[in-house]
């Protein structure tokens, strides 16, 4: 990088220095720099490229960080990074001990707020600004950054209509791209496209209705237009509403025309913009196209199936079906909420719902999981992706509470495949109808099998529930996985010298247990141990404890997983070093066992 | 009941034979039945009245149950259980093995959807509908009928937000009679509240803005307006929206002026509406009293404290500080994911924020809790009034899982107070300043200290956080309870001829564990016995598992608690019978110990 106006900016004071005429340079660098590091690094590209200018705006206007600023979700905040003291260190951006993809508070006292899911900016920005108000401070400004798709997820309504109520000085900015990770839907999209059309007039003005002073549309790319807005508003009191329209990936060609890819790239060539691909020839498929590809596959045979996506389509691969067939697979938008109890109402008129929500966004339906699907009873396919430790998303994205927040719900069948095959044959198995609710957890990336398509794809077969299986015999000590973690034990078993002492189970029921296995288990064997990709703390391994205790057995146990702390960012490997269950790490214990 | 109009409608069938004109008549007998019944046996009395015309127009203008009537929350659907078979049954409401005070499933075919929290009915009747369409059903109708507290809630917006884009038939009704349990609050309602009175032109309609086609307001009460109306509405493709204005209460004079006491009044007198006063001399007080006016009286001392209550300010009588001190309390609104966010915003500018959600309204913020609360590691102070067994209201409503899902998630502390006392000590332990956010849980109801208020309030004493007490020596076995539940150990010891092998210990913490104390018991002790007022799958007595597990204790262990199905309704008492958590219950498990 040579010398420049960006290397100049160490903190919001030095930006504040520069003439406004200088500040399009500065985005352009800014962009480049994004670009440069991105391209090499990884990491979320289009939306910090389309909140260039927003962000110097902002920043240049207001006082942070004495002023509170919160971006929603968090994956355009890198300028922001950039500008606020970790230029420098940008490049450790999502990697073990660097910093974190996303805003975090204890990182930055310019990262007001720690984000990574969506739509909470306007609630903690508003409890910010009652909070001023209360000590007396009547001149802090507090400002929401909030995308079209996530303004649409309910709680960012909740905080609208409680805003609309107050004179607290929150300024709200939508940042409209019509697009979250896959293009923005719902009505409320509509509604926002025919605004920035001239379409609608302008009391028709929903954001009006809740009493919050609205203004724009804008154009986010104009930075003299976006300061000139923000220092009107600035002198403003009371809830204000900001409309801005911008373009994700804005000054990166492909970026801006491939929109979804360009979400998060992975590595491209910083010039050209082109991606560089990898060979996937010969690799296991993803668990997500697994997936996708499969009830896509049973769709086609059985019509009474349907797929629901909260704002995942090609996260999640449901968007083969949505491709096949459009009328039978929905894209609900970011409301989890809203995905799960629509499913309960599918389910009760007899449909077989594929609901896909990642790992850690079902914490957000945790309520409908219990009291629309569980309490009726209603077989609602549950399909938790990124279940598990995600990597480089971090401590927000972890999908590692599941087992334990799911188990102590009654009637829920909850199951963790140890392999595509077993993904594919329960996805089959659900589709025939079961008498309870299901959670099929599976991680992200890769499974093991790399001919599962060419070999496997389609050859189903009904798996018994509550069945656990035996993977490999011992005598001493039994070894009891719950899914796909199970490899590191197939591999650290592999290792050892002498492993004939060592069985191993596959427990891919979490609930119901196969307690038949079980009493066989516990009178055979001197020491269990348990291994889950998921919190101990009431998981999979405090089950078969529990087991244990109801009856009586003594064996030594031990309960291996992610301890009660939040994990950090890196790779999985690096995290799964951390808890003690990579390989490596399993090596020692049942080499000590 | 004499001979009447109403008591030769068994079913919709039979309301359908009715002429037009004879349906006031039977409105008036039906609004008598319900406050006959109600008066003696109890249960939700101001929201049923206020629906009576609607009610009885739904089923004699839609084909129930063929079309589909989903009543979100419930309390309002008296009238449509009495209308569709239920009218012998209904003095059995929400008695143990009677029916239940909310539409269920499995109790009839005309309750399309079971319900207890609000806001579920417009995203199930839209996946009902949206099934509809799909299996080829265009005439089928899908009928929410939602209130005006209830539709700001953010789960219902998401529906909304579907509904806009899709050409289901489904009918949103809002019965708009500006009251939930309390008044309803935010700025939607204010918006509502215009549109009433005029003062807001048809064309700014947020409801169009959702691309919903709106109509009305119509006055609720006037049969034939709405009978009309609904006509007209059937003949109509796609998603339509219905304003109605009601009077909660309506036709019971003191039920419409005091609309929050005549909510649930208990007993009172059919003919006056005079609510039969019971004496609440030397009763102990209700938890919830503890908490009102000791956070009060803490508030008025640290002007840092904060009370927030989604839309339970009299239910958990946060009242006392609205009251008292309304700048600094809030009632935000059925909104209990942006009330937990509200909270950590707060929190971040150094506010002491009381959060109160009922035990089991709380799972409807559980990803706000982690995400926003949890990872921040945000000292909040979480409330969580009706945790245990609720009583009449339930399985929707049982507080039964918060210890399951507060203990798998890290740097929360989990308390649960023995009696009055300890619940004003820890809530004025909290205000002191915590590392970390806490979740109190306490029961609905009265406690034990019949001379609380006179003799111990005010006198605040610090608790050491993760300190368990012993209350009770013994020697063979230890009996470990957590909170108010203990009350039936020491009443069960105390009916014990030879109780003195029994201890008897309070973990009010169950995180953090005390250890130092578990350490000892596990020495000292051959059976540990834990109970608690919550599922025992992944709760305090597992968490005793877990430490047993870890440090290779192997005393014979039993946990009680609530066992891995759906409590239904009726007294607390029957239902810890059912559980076998009852005195009687614990008397004969300790004697053969």
């Amino acid at each position: 990088m040579s010398d420049n106006l960006l290397s100049t900016i160490n903190y919001p004071t030095d930006l504040r220095e520069l003439h406004e005429i200088q500040l399009p340079l500065l985005a352009k660098e800014l962009r480049d720099f994004i670009i440069d590091i991105v391209s090499v690094k990884e990491g979320h590209l289009g939306a910090s490229l389309g909140v260039v200018e927003l962000t110097i705006a902002l920043h240049y206007v207001f006082n942070t960080p004495d002023d509170l600023l919160i971006w929603d979700v968090g994956h355009q905040a890198y300028g922001h990074k950039i500008l606020t003291g970790r230029r420098e260190n940008f490049h450790t951006n999502r990697q073990l001990g660097g910093i974190s993809g996303f805003p975090k508070r204890s990182e930055s006292i310019y990262d007001a707020f720690g984000v990574g899911h969506s739509s909470t900016s306007i609630s903690a920005a508003l409890g910010m600004a009652i909070a001023s108000n209360l000590k007396g401070d009547f001149e802090k400004q507090h400002i929401a950054v909030i995308g079209d798709a996530s303004i649409a997820s309910g709680i960012a309504f909740e905080g609208l209509n409680h805003a609309g109520v107050t004179d607290a000085n929150l300024l709200v900015i939508l940042n409209d791209n019509a697009i979250g990770i896959d293009p923005s839907v719902g009505a409320l999209k509509d509604y926002l496209t025919a605004v920035k059309n001239g379409k609608n007039p302008r009391q028709n003005n929903m954001i009006k209705s809740l009493n919050i002073d609205y203004s724009g549309p804008i154009d986010g790319h104009d930075i003299f237009a976006v300061i000139k807005e923000l220092k009107r508003l600035k002198k403003i009191k009371g809830p204000k509403f900001l409309h801005v329209i911008t373009t994700k990936g804005k000054g990166l060609k492909q970026a801006e025309e491939d929109q979804v890819k360009y979400h998060a790239p992975g590595k491209f060539d910083a010039k050209s913009g082109e991606i560089h691909l990898k060979s996937e020839e010969n690799l296991p498929p993803k668990y997500q196209d697994v997936f996708g590809l499969t009830v896509l596959d049973l769709a086609r045979k059985n019509e009474k199936i349907i797929g629901i996506t909260p704002a995942m389509p090609s996260g999640s691969s449901l968007k083969f079906m949505m491709d096949a067939l459009p009328h039978r697979a929905f894209d609900v938008g970011i409301a989890e909420q809203h995905a799960v109890t629509l499913s309960a109402g599918m389910a009760t008129q007899g449909m077989v719902v594929f609901c896909n929500i990642y790992s850690t966004f079902l914490q957000r339906a945790y309520d409908q999981v219990i009291h629309d699907v569980a309490i009726q009873n209603l077989p609602v396919i549950f399909c938790l992706d990124r279940a598990g430790l995600v990597g480089e998303d971090g401590a927000t994205h972890h999908g590692v509470f599941d087992l334990a927040y799911l188990r102590c719900i009654p009637n829920i069948i909850i199951y963790s495949p140890l392999n595509e095959i077993a993904l594919q044959n329960i996805l089959y198995t659900a589709q025939l109808g079961l008498d309870h609710p299901i959670a099929i957890r599976y991680p992200r990336g890769r499974g093991v099998i790399a001919n599962w398509q060419s070999k496997h794809f389609g050859n189903y077969e009904k798996i018994e529930i509550g069945t656990a299986s035996c993977l490999k015999k011992g005598t001493e000590t039994a070894v009891l996985s719950n899914g796909p973690i199970g490899k590191n034990v197939t591999l650290a078993l592999a290792n050892l010298n002498n492993p004939d002492t060592i069985a191993h189970y596959d427990f891919a029921f979490v609930k119901p247990l196969d307690e038949t296995e079980l009493h066989t288990i516990f009178k055979t064997f001197k020491t269990v141990i348990t291994l889950e990709d998921g919190v101990i703390s009431g998981g999979f391994g405090t089950a078969i404890l529990e087991f244990a205790s109801r009856n009586n057995y003594s064996a030594n146990m031990k309960t291996l997983g992610i301890p009660d702390e939040f994990i950090e960012h890196g790779t999985v490997d690096e995290l799964q070093q951390y808890c003690n269950i990579d390989v490596k790490s399993l090596e020692i214990i049942f080499s000590t066992k």
